[in-house]
């Protein structure tokens, strides 16, 4: 299949490379110069701009940071826009980034009314699901849509979930998903701190988590980074005030008091304020080292 | 061993069967009549008292529900207390309770005076845990209470954690896994409620994040009964407000704000103030419900 894939970060690389691997035909993009080159360098194809990605392309999947910069893609103008015009009729345009489920279905409209057909496909797993072809893909759109991106789906995903009909299901699923992470990352910082602060040997601490009750995925992923003082950057601490922001739009669309994500969402904003917010997101730990005066500063 | 075990509830059955199977002499007393019919089936002695659990015996297990409990059993009156009396010079009492550190610490005190020994050493795993010995057990004492109940140990616990010398480092570190277990059920319920609210069917975001980095040990355990109107009872909202205030108590003593257990313990209340006390703690979700106007009452 002709594949066009435009945001070549650390999740778009090893996709993309997957996807170009299982037999297709990819070509990709981004605004960062360099960034195909692993792409290239497993048999795909570089693109100069977004819109010759997309040329020809039966699936655009689009793995941007927000819907916002979704539409830039599609619709905006310069080297980083205009795919849709690009695009042949009936041409599906996979959105795996996670936005509001208001701007996936504004997104798919819009895409319509040109013959052209959105896949709702937020993912989760990080980079180690992109790399291993291990995602969980939560999918809405037509039965069409969905059936002719099967063949790019089954490459990326291990899970591929169907959410509904409609373009905004999927990124529902990915806010409640997301609502989880960053509560359960923050709660992570919460008990480290608390560790930290009543003498108990953090490393001890997280092993016995790790097999109790109190045990999660985050836990198990952040926590090891939680534990250094400056860990590599895997996700960013910008990225969960977007993302717990998402959360906050969508209960206040809906009319909906969710208190603990709003506690969890104001560590991220606290430990944004504070300067971290290009942090790995383990350090949302540090906003509660300053929240209960316990930092060196 | 000579073990006695008091606190024959839904743990303390399963544990005191198992200890009592592995060879140990296990003689086992509970308020309610009838509670160590189970352990006398597999071979184990019931007492009428828990001054006769007690006597003569090297360790004395206390599977009770709280350190208050824990103390009424080894110094109240009565048919339910008075234990430590009965213990020989040097016996080992081990609190498997859920209870403060300063608790744990002040317990050990008072046994001491005696010639008597605490292992501080709550767990973690609940009733599965306990009925196929892998409970997590965090065991904080001096080496030689730990060593001479180390046969125990290692019957009921998979993993058996050395939490340091002084008896309340083991329930800081229970406690700091129940501020880990109360916010993650609260999480889940929050999770639940918006995808209700969103019109997201529960099941399909049930096995969504069943395999997503939103993931809890809580949300595979405590999510399919959130799922039923009315499910059997496990552990009760009310155990979670104790155990949240717990965290509380912690925090106040070392002067911690810990916002999202916080959020969590509001909710936990908010569920038993509206009389719910006594239900499965999946059922915390109704206080959101009720929050949001979206309860049918």
């Amino acid at each position: 299949m002709r594949i066009g894939f435009v945001g070549l970060g650390a999740m778009g690389v090893p996709m993309a490379v997957n996807l170009q691997r299982a037999g297709h035909d990819v070509c990709g993009y981004d605004i960062r110069p360099g960034a195909a080159d692993a792409l290239v360098a497993a048999g795909g194809r570089a693109a100069a701009r977004a819109a010759d990605a997309a040329r020809d392309a039966e699936l655009l999947w689009l793995m941007v940071v927000s819907g916002a910069q979704a539409e830039a893609v599609l619709f905006g103008s310069g080297d980083a826009g205009g795919a849709a015009a690009m695009l042949p009729p009936g041409a599906i345009v996979a959105a795996g980034c996670t936005q509001a489920p208001a701007q996936a279905a504004a997104l798919a409209a819009r895409l319509e009314a040109m013959g052209l057909h959105l896949l709702d496909a937020p993912v989760s797993g990080g980079i180690k699901g992109a790399q291993g072809g291990t995602l969980a893909i939560m999918a809405a759109g037509s039965e069409a849509a969905l059936a002719r991106a099967r063949p790019a789906l089954d490459v990326l995903g291990k899970h591929v979930f169907d959410c509904g009909r409609e373009p905004g299901q999927g990124s529902t699923a990915k806010v409640i998903n997301q609502l989880l992470c960053g509560v359960h990352i923050a709660a992570a910082a919460e008990a480290m701190h608390l560790a930290e602060s009543a003498g108990v040997a953090k490393e001890t601490m997280h092993r016995i988590i790790s097999v109790s009750a109190g045990n999660s995925w985050m836990w198990g992923d952040r926590g090891p980074r939680m534990m250094q003082d400056d860990p590599p950057v895997t996700s960013a601490v910008d990225i969960f005030v977007k993302d717990l922001l998402l959360v906050a739009d969508q209960a206040r669309a809906l009319k909906l008091a969710l208190p603990v994500a709003a506690a969890a969402l104001e560590m991220f904003t606290a430990a944004s304020a504070q300067g971290h917010g290009k942090a790995d997101d383990s350090q949302v730990i540090r906003a509660y080292r300053r929240l209960n005066g316990r930092d060196a500063a």
